[in-house]
């Protein structure tokens, strides 16, 4: 990112800094193709992941019209759903779809933001792939995004920060054969398909921790950040028995606990555990500036209390079993003060 | 942009890591505000001036329903434009308004963008500016903006890169006094105004950018500039007649000449110069990759031929006197190779 800054030119300027700068975001377009396993032209850098969900989303004429999303997607899909989908979810976050489900673009993450739940294996597969916006913001870099031919969706979105990278820079896959309409008209950038000068140095960025993420995940080591995750589920567990760990009988994210510890307000402990030196967050980061029990948890089952009395803990490849056994051993601490002054 | 790198947080979040990203941004949107005179809570950041462009369109329906655009504008404003404003160009940019120009909400830009003409001094005072978006983003930091009370347009588009700031980073100001209704949907972030998480690392380079324009500005450094413009244009007309200047006449940016060499195409001249080492364009940097001849030229009444000889000469504060004097060395030589070639 820092010798990007050097590059002065405009991608879309043809004398010799602007070559260098076009060559600085083809190159970070291979590098996110490469870990998401698409082609680099299928490749829109946008300014968020929200932005390439808008995108998406204004696709949906091409698919029929109607654009649904289930209740548990981020906001940044959730605010344009006409309709719900049919079908509930179990405290698992296991969705059961009604057979009668009849969508034209529907949105499905491949990790939910707030639990880190996945759907099964192979999802993809059992439905019109074709008609469906996969939010893989949570998992590229963590999971292998493998989108087998055939059943690839539609659209993906993802943003950089989730793995590293800088804020401000996401992307929109377009599987489809079509180039998408544009939301922002303009200079033509992005091959018609996104104007606006390019974000060169958070492309740049983008690229890097794309390819920093893939060989992580090649190394395995968010395998061993899952078994630091077991860990401190573990620790709160055996001292704190009606403790529950949203999801932790499914597959989901390896680094996420979303933890509910009823009468405790997740606001509460995210600022407790501040004073203690650790950034957690009461639901997803987005909202969490607002005070609101999470819609993710109610609509998988969770009363409000309990939807109330959440936070998301997310470990970080730097994270250690030191800092995983400290959080425990200070979050018990604060949890028997909270439970003392309520009592 | 480097320091801001190392703030993890989310400006969203509430903990300490969130807390400090969230210090970056409200900074960055002071020193905007203070650059272009408006208040802070007025800036919306997006991720260019064509999405502030974008979102500034939306709010048509506030102003009646219909958007026009001059067709010299921009095409980030221009693409949306729903209808020719009546009136007509003359040869140096001046604008001819027919009395009976009648639009709801109308681009406006306070500089062109290939030719660097301005409108006449306190042309706001002249319309009813509050239907107005007026596009700073060439005058902005070259040029004091000061819009009066009473006479404030009803939204200003901006971006970084036409500062010495980051690429990929702009802002809507918004004088209305209503929240604009965001085209980007989501988390919520900018108060509602546009969701996705922020460009941390943009939008301090903007800021930064931003406060160093205004300390430039005030030391009259553009007018340093201004004059070796005009060293570059006599250089130029002293040996080649017949070479026209459009705009010299009338108000334009002090750094920005638009030259046109009739039968000299201006990429060809923009290639040529490259090898000599100098970065110019043939119209704006975003549609010069498009071998085309400008619009905006032949909206002020050059023909074809002429608009398609023209190349755009921006200069910098790092630009010397000996720059100039060897660009006007380079291109007359070149200049009259290319004559040669055609006789």
């Amino acid at each position: 990112m820092i010798a990007a800054m050097d590059v002065l030119g405009n991608p879309s300027s043809v004398h010799r800094e602007g070559r260098k700068a076009k060559m600085l975001v083809e190159k970070a377009r291979a590098q996110v193709a490469a870990l998401v396993g698409c082609l680099p032209a299928q490749v829109v850098f946008t300014s968020s992941a929200t932005e390439a969900a808008a995108l998406a989303v204004a696709q949906k004429a091409r698919h029929g019209g109607v654009f649904a999303a289930l209740p548990t997607e981020h906001d940044c899909l959730g605010v344009w759903s006409e309709g719900a989908l049919p079908g509930w979810y179990d405290r698992q976050g296991r969705y059961q779809p009604q057979p009668e489900a009849d969508v034209c673009l529907l949105a499905l993450s491949a990790a939910n933001s707030e639990t880190g739940v996945m759907p099964p294996s192979g999802f993809l597969k059992q439905m019109d792939a074709q008609h469906v916006i996969c939010d893989i913001t949570q998992v590229a870099g963590k999971i292998a995004v493998a989108f087998e031919a055939g059943h690839r969706p539609a659209y993906a979105i993802l943003s950089a920060h989730k793995m590293g990278g800088p804020k401000g820079i996401g992307a929109m896959i377009n599987f489809t054969h079509d180039d998408p309409e544009p939301l922002l008209r303009g200079g033509g950038q992005e091959m018609n398909r996104r104007s606006g000068t390019e974000n060169i140095t958070g492309i740049a960025g983008f690229g890097a921790a794309a390819e920093a993420a893939a060989r992580d995940l090649a190394a395995g080591r968010w395998e061993e950040i899952e078994e630091l995750r077991n860990i401190l589920e573990n620790a709160l567990a055996t001292s704190a028995k009606k403790t529950i760990f949203v999801g932790n009988q499914v597959p989901r994210l390896p680094n996420t606990s979303c933890i509910i510890a009823e009468g405790w307000k997740g606001e509460t402990q995210v600022m407790q555990m501040d004073l203690a030196g650790f950034a957690i967050s009461a639901g997803s980061a987005c909202s969490s500036g607002k005070v609101k029990a999470s819609k993710v948890l109610q609509a998988m089952g969770y009363n409000e209390s309990e939807a109330a009395s959440a936070i998301r803990v997310s470990l970080g490849l730097e994270t250690t079993k030191t800092d995983v056994l400290r959080f425990a051993d200070e979050w018990l601490a604060k949890r028997d003060k909270h439970a003392q002054r309520a009592a």
